[in-house]
C-alpha cells in the first residue's frame, strides 16, 4: 500500500478524469465505487487494477480481503485524504473505496445467444441509471447479455456501473450500430421482439422463440419506425392510465420476465 | 406577466428553496419542471399557481397555452434571467419553464381500493427516482394509487416529479407509517402481497385476489420480516443470475403488470 498526498496529485487527477467517457475511453480504465460492487467484482474473479480508499476509513473485514487479493495480484493499492477521494468519486460523502478496471471487450461476440433464451437489446437508451438497471434485470433473468444499440449512454460511466449493482461485471455486453447489429443478428437463429405500440400483439399472448432479442428504445423517442418493421414481433405492454409509455428500463424488464415465463 | 431581475430577488430564493423537503413542508408548495410536464398538469385540470420561465426563450404554442391559462386563473407569471432559472432548477441547462403547485393531500382515504384491481405500496423506498418511476407504472397499470408507508422519498422532490412523467398529478397517492396503513387495510378486503425471498410462491403462479396491495421494500435491506409475515401472499420473483436483488421499482412493476394480468 501507497501513500498518496495532495489534491493535484496526477494519480488523483487520473484516477477523477475517468469520469468522463472520452478519458475512459482513451485509458480503456473505468471506475467502480463502493466496497460491495467491489466485493461483488472479487466474487466473479475480477480484481481492480488500481484499489483507492481514504485515510480514517474503518475497518472492514471484507475490505481487507480485497486488499490482499489486489496486493497479491501485482495491483495498486493506495492511501488518499478524504478530500482527494471526495475529488476523485465527485462525492461529499464519498464511499470509502473505489477500483479501477480495464473495460471489457463489447464486441457482439461477447453475446452467446445459444447460452441463454433471450437477450435483451437496448436502442440509443441515453439514460446511464436506465442502462446500469437494464443490465442488473439482464442478471436476474439469466440473459445471454445486454445489446447496446446506437448511441447508448456508456455502460462503463460510473452512474451505470451503480445502477447495475455488479451486472456490470457478470452480464456479456456488446455496442454496435443498428445496422451491424442486424446483418449479425440475421446470420443466426436468434427472433427480434419490439417493444411498440404500433400493429402489435398483446405481450402476454404473442409467439416468443428462443433465442429471444428483446429490444426497447430510446426514453423519448422509443424506437425508429423502420427498426420496428425489421423486428420479427411486435408487442405491446397495456397503458391503461393516462401516459402512453412506461420507463424504458421497465418497459424491458416486464417483457423480458414474460419472455422468461413463456421459453423458459 | 411579470419581470423579475437579480438573483437574489426574494421570489428567486423562495422558488429555489422549494427545492428542498424543509421549505416545499413549510409553504405545501411544490416544483415541476418542464413545459411537457406542465402541459400534463394542465391536461389533467391542474395549473401552476406560479408559472416561470426564461427572457429570451423560444416561442412555443403549448408555452402560450400555459401562459394564458395560469393568466386566466389568476395565477402568477414571472419572467427571469437564465441565470436565475438555472438558481431555481439547480441546473446549468435549465428547462426553459417551471411552475409551483400546491401539495396534494396524502391521506389513507385518498386510495379508492374499489377503484381498480391494484394498488402499489412502497415501503421506505428512498431513491426519489425509483418513487417517481413507481409512480408512472401506477398509471400504466391503473392503479387505485400507490401508498407511501414508513419513510419514502419525497414524491414531491423535483427528482421524483420528474421521473413520474407526468404521474404525480394522476395517481392518488398516500403517505402513512406502517400501523397506519395496516390498520386503515384491515378495515376493508385488501389482500396484502410482498416481494419477498422467504416462503413464498412464485410470483406467476400465485392466488392473487382483488383489491389487491402489492408492496416493495427498501432498495438495501428489502421488507422488514415481521411486515412480511403480515402479509396475506409473499411471491417471489426468479434471480436466475448472480445477484439476489431486483431495483424496487422494477420488481413493483414486474408484480404490478402480473397482478394485473390476472385480475384484470
Amino acid at each position: 500500500m501507497r501513500r498518496i498526498t495532495g489534491l493535484s496529485n496526477p494519480t488523483v487527477k487520473y484516477l477523477r478524469s475517468l469520469r468522463e467517457k472520452k478519458h475512459r475511453r482513451r485509458e480503456g480504465k473505468f471506475l467502480a465505487e463502493g466496497l460491495r460492487l467491489l466485493t461483488d467484482a472479487r466474487e466473479t474473479g475480477l480484481l481492480p487494477e488500481v484499489l483507492v480508499m481514504a485515510e480514517g476509513r474503518e475497518s472492514h473485514s471484507l475490505l481487507d480481503a480485497l486488499i490482499a487479493d489486489v496486493e497479491a495480484a501485482g495491483g495498486d493499492v493506495i492511501e488518499v485524504s478524504e478530500a482527494a477521494l471526495s475529488k476523485i468519486t465527485g462525492k461529499d460523502n464519498p464511499q470509502a473505496v473505489c477500483g479501477v478496471f480495464a473495460e471489457f471487450d463489447t464486441s457482439l461476440d461477447r453475446i452467446d445467444s445459444d447460452a441463454a433464451p433471450l437477450v435483451l437489446v437496448a436502442q440509443a437508451m441515453r439514460d446511464p441509471g436506465n442502462l446500469g438497471t437494464m443490465l442488473r434485470t439482464a442478471d436476474a433473468v439469466g440473459a445471454g447479455g445486454v445489446v447496446l444499440v446506437d448511441d447508448c449512454a456508456d455502460p462503463f460511466s460510473v452512474e451505470a456501473v451503480r445502477a447495475s449493482m455488479g451486472a456490470i461485471f457478470t452480464v456479456p455486453i456488446a455496442q454496435a450500430p443498428w445496422d451491424a447489429f442486424r446483418d449479425w443478428l440475421r446470420k443466426g437463429p436468434g427472433q427480434l421482439v419490439a417493444a411498440s405500440l404500433r400493429d402489435s400483439h398483446d405481450y402476454r399472448d404473442a409467439p416468443y422463440a428462443a433465442p429471444c432479442f428483446v429490444m426497447v428504445g430510446n426514453e423519448s423517442r422509443g424506437l425508429p419506425e423502420d427498426y420496428e418493421a425489421e423486428c420479427d414481433l411486435r408487442v405491446t405492454i397495456p397503458m391503461l392510465g393516462r401516459a402512453d409509455s412506461l420507463n424504458a428500463s421497465i418497459a424491458g424488464a416486464v417483457l423480458a420476465y414474460e419472455v422468461l415465463a413463456k421459453l423458459r
